[in-house]
Order: C-alpha cells, then structure tokens, then sequence
C-alpha cells in the first residue's frame, strides 16, 4: 500500500483505446500513480466481450458485464466511457452521472449531438464531464481551451481533426494516388475503418469543430448548422493543379467570429504551403487557435490510435482525480449548458477565396462569357490558367480560375450560371481557399 | 458587485509584460472575470517608477512603491513577479511566499537557477508557484507538462525557445543576411536587446530548457552542466551549404533520455526541412515533446512580446484562482524540490551527426588525411562536398562533410588534430545534425 488517495476507475468499453487505457492504468513499471500522486485504480472493465482484454493481457478478475452493478461500487469515482455511438453511450453516460460519478469520455458524436444536455445533467447530479479524448487524440486541445485560452478572447480556430482524410489527402498529393486508392491504402493499415462514411464525409471533423468552438466562443453550437464537406469527391488533378499554384490540400475544421456571429464549417481546402498547417501530414492532426492576447499557438499530435487517445484518457482521469476537472467544470463560464445558443452563419455568407475549373470547350469567348457572369456578381479573378485537354477534347480544356475573396452565395449562383452554359462539358469543381488567419495581438500593445 | 468570489492580485514590475498584464485584468469590456467564474482584482502595481503604467492609462490609485505593504495587504493572495533577473526579484518572490502568497512568475532565470529551493519554500508555507509565462511565451508548455504529459513518460523534449535567434537564423536562411546585419533588423523593431548577450549565447534557451526538462523528465536540473552554444558564430555560407543538403539550422535546445542518465544541450543544429521545427520561423517559438503513450506533439506560438506573455501570466492567475495550481503543486511528484538530481550527461558522451566545414588548401592527398582522422575514431563520412573558394585560394577552399552519427568526445579529438594540419587554413566549422526523434508510441500496442 502507497498510502496515497486512491480513485477507483471503471472502463466501458474495451476496444482499442479502452484496452491501451486498461493497460497504461495498470502496468506496475509506469510510475502513474505515483506521479500524480494519488492511486488511480482500474475496478472494473465493461463489455459485453473480452476479446481485447484477453489479448492483451488483462487480469480476468476486472471483467465485468454488469454495468450497474460496476457503475454502483462505492469505491469508484469515475467511469470512463469508450463505447462510442451516441445511443448505448448515451445511457451510459447518464446512467454513471445518475449514480454520482464523474464521467471521461472519448465521444465526440454524443457530445457534439447531446454536449449541453449531458454537461447540463452533470451539473445537476455535482459531477464532472472531461473529455480530452474526443478532439484529436494525444492533442491536449480541450485542456488548452479550458485553461489559458479561457481567459483569452478566440478569434478563430483552424483545425487538422481528422487523421484519416489528412492521411489519404497527403498520399493524393505527395504520390499522386486517387481517393480510392488513398482510402484504400488507409482501410489496409488501419487508419481508416471499412465503412469510413462518417470520416470522409467531413462529419467526424464536424463533431470535435462543434465541441471545440462551443468552449472556444462560449457558445451552444447547433451542430446540424455546421456547413460540412467532404473529401470523397476531390481529383487529383485538382490536387496537381492547386499544387501548381503553390497549394495544398486539407479538410479544415474552422470556427470564427464574424461581428457577433460564428461562421462554423467543414470543407477541403487550399492553403499555401507556407501555412502553418501545410506542413501537418499523413495521420497526424493539428489545431491553430488565435486568441486576442496570445495570438498564434498551435497544437499538434496524433489524433487517433490506441495509445495517444489513451494518453488523453488517463490525463483526464488524473485531473479528475487532482479535483482539477471539476473546478473548471464549476467556475469556466464556458461550458454549452451555461451558454447562449450561438448565431450560426449560413455558408451562403461566408466571404472566401475560391478554386474553380470549369471543364470549357476551346472556343473563342468562352473566357469572356464565364467572365462576365462572375463580374456581374462582383467576383474578381485573381488568376486563370488553361491547361492541356486531360482526357481528350470531348470532355473540354480545363479552366482553373482562382478568385480573390467573394461571397459564397455569390459563388454559387454564379457556377450555377456556368454550368448551364451551353460551352462548359461538366460541373464546375469548386474548392475553398484559406489564407492564414491575421493575429490581433499587437493591436493595443 | 458580481458577487463571485474576489482574488486580489499585486504585480511587481510594470514593463512590456506587466503592463499588458494590467491591462487584461483592469479591461472591464474583456469578460475575464465572468469567463472564469472568479473576479480576478488588481490591488496594486509595485515598481520604483510608473512610466508604462501611465503611458497606457492605468488609474494612478493602483501605483504603489512599497512592496511590502502591498504583499501584506489581506485582500491578496497572488504576486506577480514580472521584474526580471536573479536579485531583487528572489528577493522578492521570497518575501510573497514568506507572506503566505502564491507566486506567478515569468522569471526563468530565477527558476532555472533557484527552483528548487523556491519550490521547496513554497511548499514549506502552503502556497504555490506557477510559471507558465517563463518558457516559451504563449505557449501553455508548463501546463501540458504539467497536465496531460505528467500522466507519460517523456522520452525526449526539442525546442525552438527564443525568438531573438529564430527571428535572427530565419532571416540569415532566408535573405541571406550576415549574423551582424540580422541582429541590428531585431534590435530595431524591439526583438532583440540592446545587450542582445544572453540570447544569443544561447544562456536565455538553457534557462528554459531547465524548468521545462526538470518537469517533464523530474530531475533536479544542474544548470551549470547544460551543454551550451550560442549562434553568434555562425556563418551565412555554412547556413548556405546546409540548406543545398536540404538542412534549415536553428538553435535547439534538447533533453532526452539516454538510458537512465539525461543529455541536456542547447546548440545551433541543422534539421531536415522536412523536420516538423523547420517552418518555425520568425519570432514564433515550438517545443516537440516525445512521450511513451502520447507519441509526438507540438505546441507552438508566440515566444515574447507582452500581450503573448501576459496572456500566460493571467492564465496562471486563473489556475491560482481556480485552486488549480495548487493541486498540481501539491499532488504531482514532478517539481524539482520534489526529484532526484539528473544525471546529466557530458557533451562528449553525445551521439549526433555533424556537420564539418574545413578551409582546405586545395592539393592533392587533403582528403585522405582528413578521411584518415576521422576513420581512426570510427566517425564515418555520409556525404562529402568540396565548394568553389570563397575569397581566393589564399583562405583555402571549403570542404564541406556530413558524418553519420559519431561520438562528440571523438569528434571533438578529430577536429583537434584536423586543425592542427599544415593544409587546414582555419579552424574547421562543426554544426550538430539534428533528425527527427523517433516515436515510441505503438511499441507495445
């Protein structure tokens, strides 16, 4: 016996990053506990297999397929829930926080569908909801936003959230592979699942956005307004094009201030390679938030995989433990039941530069005709280039025309114009570009 | 009256970083006090004169030159050191802990020099110290390791830790300017001091290099045995010639496990430009830290500058505030008065690769008797380039050689004989080569 204060944890859910979390709790060799200085015990782990458990290794007498009764043990303070989905989870959730415990999840679905009211129960029942573990794995962004950048006012964030896209974006860019080879290549070394639907659609990107920006700007997002593409309908040639330019490609997860209201969304996009982010490859994730006073920083790590989330996982089981959790779960005026509904802006309204090709056929005034439907709607090229026919003249000459910023709604209607012109062979390909965000600070030095 | 709780606050020392800090607080439209669910109230600003204070408008009634008084005031309970130096300001911070006060302090030279035995004496009067705003700015790098990372084992920590020499070695890669030249550009826009010694030299990086190994490795810190070099010394052509190799060079400062004893060294080092430091350019500041579970992240922003720096400061205020830090302070086994002392390894026990310039007369057999220096202490040649003479043959012409990984105790007694050679005109240039540190993360998945 340590004679230090002990914690006792309880695991739902061991797949892989319940069974790294099991395993980093209770390897003898590590030094946690005494680290923290408080004895951070594993009670219990709840599955309805043990599949993982055994594998790795896991003493047999943790194995437990009874959740209540689990969840109920007096000598357990925290339940850590890595079942994910919102459903089971959910009930899970409110099941451990009914029973008076804190509550560590990974979830990022739930919260970012049930975020105010599960935080808005907690409250209710005097326990904690820390969840590290559910944007960017190993990145200790939500401890960032709830700790120094609380006392900042946030501008904008930039995120890099999911590892999968970025690992398939960087194979079609730096080896010009397509997306599905790229996917494939992710499924075969586990970076992606077999139905990796919610990761290249831009909706997991959209669940961390919608946790992260309602702590970065105190505001409860109505995640259904989050304006979300994915990266299942990107080219390589648009790719090689945009690279020609001086381009990469991302799928950003980005939040900002624009007046009082957030313009929230998820979409592929260019930014020059001397972004800050242009450099963040293959599975890794990264995280720029820009604060009135701090300025720049940035967060960069692994945002998926057993071990990094687990890191994440066993952080917030500490501060829970540490009493640290709570005090920023009662004190921060930052968390979604205690905040106003956010003014969500329509994507219409966001002001953009854009990426277009229009496939066009080589005739004298074609570039007069696209020209002036775009000046019409006060949208100015910034450059244009005419490449060689790609896959022979029946399928036109690409076009590349990147604009300087216009409005979105503008945009739209504009390629919705193009496309019905009698000359352009199939619809436009229409890709965000993203300039690096200004810093404020400095301003009232 | 909000009727939240009330901290009182007294800050000592009202420069760049004070005065910023000032004005976060005293700003009533910022929210700050309402974001973090305490009224965080500045009592009084102590200095010996009140030329930033007034110059940016502070009420006259805060202005105190007495310190004692204004550390004895009962509705205190946080002094801020921000005055800078090992003197007056241990003085100081003694007298706050001695009066029951937690201290927060962006200090590093008084932490690199004295932590421990301040931390011991905080301990002693059950009060706290915080320091996020002593290493690297912006950067919450005390708070992750002091949070999530002290739940890891840290195996290695790279840091580009001083504005002043990546502003500097950015400008000589980019533009090619002359060590001189680049120092006198961030000397006039206020990047670098009018006495620019203790950046320069590299002292200003080892300083934060202490505080932040001591905690992510916990070891007490002997600052005297950390291996330092400056970049006063560098060269444009060496830079040149590094970045034909595809190096960029920056001033690194290192700790990392070698078996059970740790290398600790600051020093100007070529990295691949495909190294996740390379792009930090500029005055912006990084720090990579490799834990066991965590794998490889990065936290990056502003390294200086007083809205940057004060945003760290105000940051440990609300963690004091919130009885955060003093959680961390009590409970982890991670401060320096708490550790073991390190065993700190010799430079000359280092393994790296190097980059060797040599000023050769240009003769038949140079090579050889070179190639045999090394051969006989095993360091053995990865790339060998011989360059046009730069200012007529008189000064020789300039060998350049990459080694692969060799012992710096061997490499220093090659250097030696080589320079002793009747061919050689000049002492040879030697640069650490840096790569990228491998991740243990997965090892054991």
């Amino acid at each position: 016996m340590s004679g230090r204060k002990q914690i006792g944890v309880v695991l739902v859910g061991c797949g892989t990053v319940g069974g790294a979390t099991a395993q980093i709790l209770t390897r003898q060799d590590g030094g946690l506990s005494e680290r923290v200085g408080i004895d951070l015990v594993l009670r219990a782990v709840v599955d309805i297999d043990f599949i993982v458990a055994e594998q790795i290794g896991l003493d047999k007498k943790l194995f437990c397929k009874d959740l209540g009764a689990a969840i109920g043990r007096e000598d357990v303070q925290i339940v850590v829930e890595l079942v994910g989905g919102t459903t089971a989870a959910r009930t899970i959730v409110e099941k451990a926080i009914r029973a008076g415990k804190h509550v560590v999840t990974a979830n990022k679905a739930l919260l970012a569908h049930h975020g105010a009211e599960l935080s808005a129960l907690a409250r209710k029942n005097d326990v904690c909801l820390a969840f590290e573990a559910s944007c960017a794995g190993a990145i200790p962004i939500i401890s960032a936003l709830t700790g120094q950048l609380a006392c900042d006012r946030i501008d904008a964030m930039y995120g890099i959230v999911n590892g999968t896209c970025n690992y398939i974006l960087t194979a079609m860019t730096e080896q010009g592979r397509t997306y599905a080879d790229a996917l494939s290549d992710a499924q075969r070394i586990g970076l992606a699942e077999a139905d990796p639907t919610l990761d290249v659609t831009g909706g997991d990107s959209a669940h961390k956005l919608a946790i992260m920006a309602a702590l970065a700007f105190r505001r409860r997002i109505d995640f259904e307004k989050i304006h979300v593409e994915g990266i299942d309908w990107l080219e390589v040639q648009d790719l090689y094009y945009g690279r020609e330019l001086g381009y990469v490609i991302k799928l950003l997860a980005i939040a900002r201030r624009q007046g009082n209201a957030l313009s929230l969304r998820v979409h592929p996009a260019f930014i020059s390679d001397r972004h800050p982010l242009a450099w963040v490859s293959g599975p890794f994730n990264a995280v720029s938030v820009y604060g009135e006073n701090s300025g720049h920083t940035m967060y960069y790590g692994r945002g998926a995989g057993g071990q990094p989330t687990a890191a994440a996982v066993v952080g917030d089981i500490a501060s829970v433990a540490l009493g640290n959790a709570q005090k920023k779960f009662q004190s921060l005026a930052i968390w979604p039941d205690r905040c106003e509904p956010a003014d969500q802006l329509d994507i219409e309204h966001v002001r953009c530069r854009y990426y277009l090709r229009l496939q066009a056929e080589d005739r004298p005034g074609v570039f007069a005709r696209i020209a002036n439907i775009l000046g019409d709607r006060d949208i100015s090229i910034s450059s244009l280039l005419q490449h060689e026919p790609n896959n022979g003249a029946d399928e036109g000459v690409p076009v590349v025309i990147t604009t300087h910023r216009a409005l979105e709604g503008d945009i739209r209607s504009a390629l919705n114009e193009v496309d019905r012109l009698d000359v352009i062979k199939s619809p436009c390909v229409c890709i965000h570009m993203v300039e690096e965000h200004p810093e404020q600070t400095g301003t009232w030095d």
